[in-house]
């Protein structure tokens, strides 16, 4: 058998930072040399992070990119690591198409590629051949697919590279894995989390080893892009299914895994033929030497899995996108309790914000469960009455009914908008999937902000994301931060007297099951009366849904948690006649 | 030679409306059987509205088009029009691939398809070859390809059916059309407005004429659709590339064209194998008839067809989302001049609310130019002033500098809101597309709105549109509406005290070039330099444009009038700490 101890870097990018990213390539290139590593991997497109979506198409960051590329290989050999083959992923282009080729090229055509870099030099190259352009993805807009299969052989070991869609598409990279006789199919990712996807990747990772006939290592990403979060959960898999290692959920890591490989007996000279690219780093067997035991890392249950997702997401966003603090409003109910736990959990409460905007419709009750929040969690606390603005305004104009409702959710925005402006916070917006779903906010009042960190989470996983939350603080001897009244009590705008949501809306467990599969699983009336909904409730809720998407058009992006969020997604017309109703 | 009468039913569906869409194909073939015609011809995906967008992905959806073509089969034959054979397109299924064929198909396989209806029947069908994914359109994402071409026996005349991308893709439909032999190829489009598209169109046309060795007509929609605007602007012509009809740009339209044939010797009987279908409807030879000189309707100039297509645009919102009425905050300005102009072009002035909401800062001139504007367009005029609710919220929360800037803004927001909310209107925004590309726009205060009618028109263009209208008025001998000072003065947003919009942003002639390079073009640092732009200014409008993304992402649609528009056809990222200056 033949030893190799791999390096699987499952860290954070960010899109755009090349310099920034090619430091880190470095840093956690050195930590591996020093672990003793053969070979160490990045993942998908590390060097430009992922996803970069329209900046592909501009010729200057295509060849920034390669620049940067070129650069980080001689400075790993002028850090005295050019021994260590380093796997990964950046922004290419089709080397075997120019302008002309196809008749009328206008623009690069891009390439979503992984680089080999070894002694200061690109040694070998792969692209991607499988372009994902479903849900959040357009990668055949943006990219050309790659067609050739690349392996390296490091002592007497083949190395396949695959990137992340070509694990999920039959053929391809991984048959052509077993044809090249490789012992390891290494995948670089990207992969979005999405709730439960974890058991179906573990499924897949298994599968294409059994299907490559070698062991199998899917290194994925870290991290939050918009309305993405990665959150690594790296495999390896032998081609029997067994995991040999696995890492965290949602951290950086250097997963690091001593693997027992047959020695190839295939001779392949250096060739690119037959759509093989075979390059040989070194054809010095690796010496045996002691194997350590690889890390299992821990799972987080399926809640508090979720919970990590959008902690990680509020984070990343914060952070890249260079603020330091976030504000938002807190009314006392549980979504506001929620997003103002999530951020002190993110970036510490004295960094949060946190506003009451008590109403002549606001309770005792509410302000009390505000403040006590506040006070769990540290935040930057302060009340400012909307009364006396709001009465000002109904001076000048009449309103009434629900434009009146509408008026002092915007006296909040306006008092949020202009502190965050006047003081440099973020804005957060606190509306949750199923009030996004049915419109049951106002637009430019309580839905203004940044970034909307519950955006993809229905009601009833709110209560569970703060009920999980406060028995995790039990469960490490805290005090739980969401206040029990803000968990137990019926949720309310406050925006009339005694309002109640279900005056408008079925009760959430109800409404969120259908939401579920009318938005996440596109279903007709008739299969959503045929599972046992009320035909009225189906039709009241399908047609709250289709008239609130231009709303959505408007709100703020958050991470996407399910298998269908808003946004990307899930992109529909705003003008359409169609109403379930007529079928 | 051969003749027949081909009708091109240039018309205005509207998405999801499957009902009022069929009707339109009847009382449309009404009108082309009294006028003789052999042929008549809908748009593409005429039955749903075009674009669908992942409405395609709701079997539900597919199921009610493919339902509502076979009842337009029959309802044509009750109406007598069963002789007259019928071409629409519609959203179909794939018909030769079923669940489990490609491994895992969880949903259906939609396709842009067009059918040809005949005796009641569904006679034939044919799917789009080329699915164009670039710019605003998705369709690889949501269509499968079709693989067969379709060619019609009408008489002694063979006609082969295409769609839209067909044409503009080397290969495919047209190489098959001359291979078939066919006399006529048929094309049916939705193909968007954009500048000078239509001399580009005519090129293609001619070209692929020649290609196909036979006459080429070309049909397209009429009509807004949320971004887009279909011009019809349909075309007919022969393979020498004659033109011998064209429709009107920007209006319905039955485009009569006496064609004067080969007679086909080809000996095809029908068939379904080696990727043609080949049907004949009738075997009977059209009889000799007078024909009439075909319709070339006259070309808008190039500033007028902007004028139009954002007219329509805005005119088909407002009409197809259901809405009587539309509200715009009016300032004395060039821009919201030119909006509320082009509104009451398209829905009447009686039905456009204009609120003049002046401030401290606001000049007297600026006042008096809105009262003017709004006297000449018979608008729905209210003067409502800002200085009391800003004052009573300066008291509530200290503001100064841009929050106190933008707090004025959002003041004014609040009005429109309230009184939109309050009466039922649609909330128009001006921002212009300079406006839009450097963030020149507060956020939920004059930003706010359900509809941006000159999100994609450059502020240089918004004075030519201005003093297009002006001129045309005085063409027809009518009041120029459109007030001099308003085009004249320096443009200011009036926050505070002799503040004009260059005090931050370079002239506008300077911006609209450098972002046309930039955003239109896509160009680098490098290239704007090169193209002698000062770099001290490349540097700071590239860097609002790159900051601005968060806000763009919370935009109202409007009416794509360029090659690259925000929206659909530019997705970048948020997050991104990419800067031309790296480069």
């Amino acid at each position: 058998m033949a030893q190799m101890r791999l390096a699987l870097a499952q860290v954070n990018p960010t899109v755009g930072d090349l310099t920034g990213n090619a430091l880190a390539v470095r840093e956690w290139s050195a930590k591996a040399a020093e672990r003793g590593a053969h070979l160490v991997a990045f993942p998908e497109m590390m060097l430009t992070g992922y996803p970069v979506e329209d900046l592909a198409l501009r010729a200057s960051f295509v060849d920034a990119s390669r620049t940067a590329l070129f650069q980080l290989a001689t400075d790993l050999a002028a850090d005295g690591l050019g021994d260590l083959p380093v796997v990964v992923g950046y922004l290419g282009r089709a080397p075997y198409l120019s302008p002309g080729a196809t008749g009328e090229v206008t623009r690069p055509l891009p390439q979503n590629c992984a680089a080999v870099l070894h002694h200061g030099q690109v040694k070998a190259r792969y692209a991607k051949h499988h372009l994902p352009n479903y849900g959040v993805f357009d990668e055949f807009r943006i990219f050309a697919p790659g067609k050739y299969l690349t392996v390296v052989r490091i002592g007497d070991i083949d190395v396949a590279i695959a990137i992340c869609e070509d694990l999920w598409q039959d053929g391809g990279p991984v048959a052509g894995t077993r044809a090249a006789g490789a012992e390891l199919l290494l995948v670089i990712n990207g992969s979005p989390y999405e709730k439960d996807k974890d058991d179906v990747r573990y499924e897949l990772v298994a599968r294409r080893a059994a299907e490559a006939g070698c062991t199998l290592a899917y290194l994925n990403m870290v991290g939050g892009q918009d309305e993405l979060v990665f959150d690594g959960d790296s495999l390896v898999v032998n081609a029997a299914g067994q995991i040999l290692a696995r890492g965290p959920q949602f951290d950086e890591d250097l997963l690091i895994v001593d693997l027992d490989l047959e020695p190839s007996t295939v001779e392949v000279p250096d060739s690119s033929g037959e759509g093989l690219l075979h390059v040989t780093l070194s054809d010095t067997p690796i010496a045996p030497y002691a194997a350590q035991p690889a890390t299992l890392a821990p799972r987080l249950d399926p809640v508090g899995e979720v919970y990590r997702a959008v902690q990680l997401g509020l984070h990343d966003y914060v952070r890249k996108n260079g603020f330091r603090s976030v504000l938002l409003g807190v009314s006392g109910g549980i979504d506001s309790a929620l997003v103002a736990t999530i951020a002190a959990d993110a970036i510490g409460g004295e960094n949060v914000v946190a506003i009451s905007n008590p109403s002549k419709y606001s309770s005792e009750g509410s302000m009390d469960d505000a403040a006590e929040l506040a006070h769990n969690l540290g935040l930057d606390y302060r009340v400012i009455p909307i009364a006396p603005l709001v009465s000002a305004f109904l001076d000048t104009v009449k309103l009434t009914g629900v434009a009146e409702e509408n008026l002092q959710a915007r006296v909040r925005a306006l008092i949020w908008m202009g502190l965050g402006n006047q003081e440099g916070h973020l804005i957060l917006t606190n509306s949750n999937k199923s009030e996004v779903s049915v419109g049951y906010s106002t637009i430019y009042g309580d839905s203004v902000g940044g970034y909307a960190p519950l955006k993809d989470v229905p009601k009833t996983m709110v209560w569970e994301l703060a009920q999980w939350r406060n028995a995790e603080a039990e469960r490490r001897g805290e005090k739980p931060p969401v206040p029990l009244a803000s968990i137990s009590k019926a949720p309310s705008a406050e925006l009339r007297p005694d309002q109640v949501d279900q005056d408008s809306l079925p009760p959430y467990e109800l409404l969120d099951a259908l939401l579920d599969r009318y938005v996440g699983g596109a279903q007709g009336r008739a299969e959503l009366v045929g599972a046992g909904f009320d035909p009225s409730v189906v039709d009241k809720v399908v047609g709250l849904v289709d008239r609130a998407e231009w709303k959505r058009r408007q709100f703020a992006p958050g991470p996407k948690i399910s298998s269908l969020a808003f946004g990307r997604d899930r992109r529909l017309p705003i003008t359409s006649r169609w109403r379930e109703q007529d079928s």
